[in-house]
């Protein structure tokens, strides 16, 4: 009855033939999660969308967060959102990582495992659940997409809309992906630091530098080192991408053609650098005293080699999670891209689009200028976006000026948080769990 | 001649008798060198020192900065600062590393060289100098002191004043050495941003995330890393300090603790980190297949440990030149006291003091007060200085009130560098040399 009403009122309401007063509206609340890992601007987009939902109080009701993601909707763990302050909620818009918890937990295929699927549609139907954001990459949109299916299948309405979300840009169809933008960043920074550092100690000191970045199958990340040259030559000198096999020779004596040419050579390596055969650079069979395979690090490992062959001094580093964490200095058209995700989820569905995800569509590379598209799930599920190879250079060990055109803007402008002595303020929430109405559900 | 002008000159301004035209007076040079790592704000220090003789035109003539520190006086490499725009010059304050290079070369004792300190004298008479400003740690103040009195010997007056730098924070005499006020920043900032990355995943994938720092013989860095904290408990929850033995079992049955009851385990380790008999952690005689000893990083051996005793999933980060070059989030306050250093030295050296280092003196931690002090170079030189027994928590594994005190002010207030597309303007100087007066010097 309450989705006749509301039909009916959308109807009426679009179609300017009167307008519904807000006591007869019916409110269905909405689930929203984040899954997978965090980034430094995951929770702008959970600040878009509460926001939105919010300034739309009239047709939407409550925003239910999954604690640790979709998992939280397994277990019934529902955070209300509408006991947290607005400053509180402004204040995810500068907050790094998940503030709901994430997780890395992915649903089977529906075959397997309808069990967990019926459970969410079950849990929402007991929440008054009808609007399903899932804030996550290629694995959620699927799932997402799944969900939508089968509430049509088991004729409950819920509007299933993924936000888009990875550091690692891989997603299809969507210019960039909120979080990227700030990775890169960071990693275009960092590198720009570094090397000067190792530029003014190289006579007497250090003569290779190496930053390990993430990117386990695509080298997006790592391309973004590049950014930290002002002029052709600069540092990084070397760029190790996951889609240009790693041949140690031909990269050996690439090192001591820079480092003589330079007198340093600084470079780049995403964690997914490999060999043709597809193993890991980081992986190259070396184990410890005790018989373990060395513990991570392709930096280590490339550093080696070049010690081996060279004999040059050399400092590495492994940025890890403080290269997606570090909201301090996000950029700031990834912390407004994020956002408008966010929001423009929450506004597709009020506008009762459905199965889709909202999409970064660029119009214009100088001035950058973007808009908001949309895609439909299932074309977005499982589908990697890898690096094309017009953004390689021929040499393989850099990028094009196409590249350097397309990441630039990605990494615009800053946004600091706010400070307070000396550190900024991010928030916590409350995260009050909504009581529950089910019975347990087993995870298995 | 021109000696005994100058010191008439002085003498009788001072006494307030009579003002030489500047026409009158006669200028010496002055000799800057950056010595040892490079940090975020030695250039802030460049800066006071070139401004400050800049604004005192009056009494002292070209600044000339040794290319790679100490090795370009040797080399009679001199940088001559007066080719720089004044715009360029006060970009140093903003630009991190060492913008006329640094050096990793440390004068032997005076009987073991007397040729490298006379060649010094020699060089610096070639060219007027007679103001020697010599940037760096406690080797350096030690050179400078053992030049000055060379000077003396020789019959050549030669004002020899240091400039304190060293990310170690271990000068004795002063409260605080320029960068480690941003070095400790940079790394309370990413020990928060990670720790709220770990929090968020730990329930199905991460739970313990270690970050090496630097500081192989002190522990200052890493005890900045408890500046994270918000309130008792926070991340991070292990701190392992080079003056606090490593004691295995111990260490992991913390990390067990702390994971059972928080969920997660976030740890800060310094580089230094060392067992009991002086050891290093990270050399912990662990040799990979190839026999060689495994390299860096006792972060990823501490993870070993972890993972085989307790077998959690865990993440790992390497700081290294990163954390020094991060001008990006440099400290205020370090920004502020690099720049004065470098302004006292030159201001003491106009007032005709000699053989001393500009000290920061705190007056006050809350509000937070400083002044600038002097320390005589002997009794600088050569002396490190570690953490107290009382900035040290009772289980070892963190810091105390006091330590947080004393730490706080150091990181207050941001300092933001300018930005052009999304990536911070760092300048690069001409460095044109000075032409060569005198036969080639060869370094043994």
């Amino acid at each position: 009855m309450r989705e006749i009403l509301a039909q009916f009122a959308r109807i009426t309401e679009n179609a300017g033939f009167l307008k519904v007063t807000p006591e007869f509206m019916p409110k269905y609340n909405a689930f929203y999660a984040q899954s997978g890992g965090v980034t430094a601007v995951i929770n702008a987009s959970a600040c878009g969308v509460i926001e939105t939902a919010r300034a739309n109080r009239d047709s939407i009701g409550k925003v239910f967060a999954g604690k640790n993601g979709i998992i939280g909707a397994l277990k019934e763990e529902l955070i209300d959102t509408s006991r947290e302050s607005a400053a509180a909620i402004a204040g995810l818009r500068s907050t790094p990582s998940g503030a709901f918890g994430s997780c890395r937990y992915k649903l089977k295929s529906f075959a397997e495992n309808e069990r967990e699927y019926r459970r969410l549609i079950e849990v929402f139907q007991a929440h008054d659940v009808r609007y399903f954001f899932y804030n996550g990459g290629g694995d959620s949109q699927d799932t997402a997409n799944k969900v939508s299916h089968l509430g049509d299948q088991l004729g409950y309405s819920l509007t299933c809309i993924g936000i888009p979300k990875t550091v690692d840009n891989d997603l299809p169809l969507t210019d960039t992906c909120p979080g990227f933008g700030s990775v890169a960043k960071y990693v275009a920074i960092s590198t720009r630091e570094a090397a000067l550092d190792v530029a003014s100690m190289c006579e007497t000191s250090t003569k290779v530098f190496i930053l390990e970045v993430m990117g386990r199958h695509a080298g997006w990340i790592a391309a973004a080192g590049a950014l930290a040259q002002e002029a052709p030559g600069d540092a990084p000198h070397i760029i190790l991408l996951p889609e240009v096999p790693f041949a140690k020779a031909r990269f050996l004596s690439r090192v001591r053609e820079v480092v003589r040419e330079k007198g340093y050579c600084v470079i780049v390596v995403s964690e997914g650098a490999q060999y043709r055969d597809g193993s890991f650079v980081a992986d190259a069979g070396s184990k410890d005293a005790f018989g373990h395979s060395q513990l991570g690090g392709v930096a280590p490992t490339i550093a080696r080699m070049i010690k081996e062959k060279h004999g040059y001094k050399y400092h590495w580093a492994v940025a890890d999670y403080l290269q997606r964490a570090a909201r301090h200095i996000a950029s700031r058209t990834d912390v407004e891209q994020a956002y408008a995700v966010g929001q423009a989820a929450v506004e597709f569905a009020l506008a009762g689009r459905d199965k889709i995800m909202p999409t970064i569509v660029r119009t214009s590379d100088s001035p950058y200028r973007w808009k908001i598209g949309a895609a439909p799930l299932a074309r977005v599920a499982n589908v990697e976006r890898k690096m094309p190879k017009s953004f390689i250079s021929k040499d393989g060990f850099g990028i094009t000026a196409r590249a350097r055109r397309y990441l630039l803007p990605l990494i615009a402008g800053e946004d600091y948080p706010a400070y307070r002595d000396g550190l900024p303020c991010y928030v916590r929430l409350k995260n009050q769990l909504v009581a529950k109405k089910l019975r347990p559900f087993k995870i298995r």
